[in-house]
């Protein structure tokens, strides 16, 4: 019971926070009306774990069972809606949001693989999707290359806290401390990859050719 | 029974809708060739159907149980290939065509998810997201941002049909005057939301600066 | 016993050619680093298998269930990612990939839709569908208009061969003959599309008007 109350609490966390990023998103790269920075931050919002419960079979997805998954995702986007003259000039928050979300979601999505009986492999990864699935449905439906493609530390840190997670349930250890030191080492590694701007290896592929003018 | 049979019904009429107007977008705009044409219409056609399926754990989703939906959708994309030279003047029918699968949908869509247990507010929203899913698929297809984060008045008709198909249900008054009331009452604030070019509210983000030369 | 495992080597050769692919496309026309190569590969190779297992209610999706798929997959694409500097002169190799995973996986996905208890004509177009399905994710995710709609004959192999494996099953004659037969006839045809440069016909809008200078 108390590990349920943990990852609803979670995940109710990274639905706001994606909620907050996905409107944002709506408002200042797209310039959309409310409905539609509605619309795209409750996706944001709730797209990955839709994701998450129809692989793993958890149909209808918790989204639609449970009302508090939308509620908070629809007060998530009309807050940011409301609030973005305010915050203009944060740019920052946007990247600290959608880092927020990949933390939590990583954590919810492999203890709710884990819970509906996958594999330890499999519960990692599917603890990943959950991270970006959302944003990269946001980046879709606005017409961007995905971050989870396009940034080489998105899935890295979402799989590390998928695995962190998936280690501390085989250990029995799993509860709201080794959550929260999963979320942190994913949140950790995914800002230390924004603020140097760091990229897994790229192949090389007659880079001098491209390069040249 | 009966309400199965007018459910199909609408449902179909929804399928041709969108399988016509998927085409005619496939033909104008993204310049395919009749595979492409056939494709992109089928698709838009039964996708709305198919996520909501997917949602509700209704599958496999009637499209592929049921063989009328999936011959409903590639007639109607035949045909509209086979008479976009007699129409090509009318720009107006794709927007028909599209306010008018949108409006079937969302009362089938609701109708539907009631069917299998959902409770009101999670039908509203399945309604919705019937009516706009197959449209939505189309633009993120070719290239487009949807209609759904872009047009104001596209999402909330679509809510109205479906709210009101849901009361309907709950006070025992569902039938084919209902249904239709419901769907007319979305086509109705879609068509208007379209001819007077309506938007909702956007958010004000520096719009003089933007604005400015 | 032997179909289950013929049709596990065919989905996991099929695998292993869209994974080439995949990362392939992420390296040349995205240019993306080693995680969105492996993530690109990953999705193009186990996407097209997991609409089948989403549409045919076999979930979690074999992918999870049984790490071969994933482990085929990921070992695809760092094979890829590492051999992009030997092969940078190759283009072929990525056309005929993506054909010879299209034709592997609509006889795959026809003959598991079939042993779900679909009839013909669904197991026909589940098998298209799984066949186009990882390249649409993957040409959605990078910005382009997929192939499935660009490209005449890219869906009608895909359902000759699905066709062809469904009567074979039918007519009791289906094993590693049957399905090698139908693979060939989807390669064969889909390869002399590319050569030949084949489109289906295309509607006639206003062609005149739009080749005028």
């Amino acid at each position: 019971m108390a590990v349920v109350s943990l990852l609803l609490a979670l995940d109710l966390a990274g639905v706001f926070a994606f909620a907050l990023n996905g409107a944002f998103t709506a408002v200042r790269q797209a310039r959309l009306d409310i409905v539609g920075v509605l619309a795209l931050g409750v996706i944001t919002a709730i797209g990955g774990g839709i994701v998450r419960d129809v692989l793993i079979d958890a149909l209808p997805p918790a989204t639609f069972v449970d009302w508090r998954y939308l509620a908070v995702a629809a007060a998530g986007a009309l807050i940011a809606f409301f609030l973005t003259r305010p915050l203009e000039r944060l740019v920052v928050p946007m990247i600290v949001l959608d880092a927020a979300g990949l933390s939590l979601f990583c954590v919810t999505g492999a203890s709710k693989a884990l819970a509906f009986g996958l594999g330890a492999a499999q519960a990692v990864i599917l603890g990943a999707v959950t991270a970006v699935g959302g944003g990269t449905i946001r980046d879709v439906l606005i017409g961007r290359v995905p971050s989870v493609l396009s940034s080489g530390l998105y899935a890295v840190p979402a799989l590390l806290g998928a695995t962190v997670t998936v280690v501390a349930v085989r250990l029995h250890g799993y509860g709201i401390v080794a959550a929260l030191l999963a979320a942190g080492l994913c949140f950790g590694v995914r800002m230390i990859g924004v603020r140097f701007n760091l990229n897994a290896p790229a192949a090389r592929v007659g880079r001098h050719e491209a390069g040249a003018p």
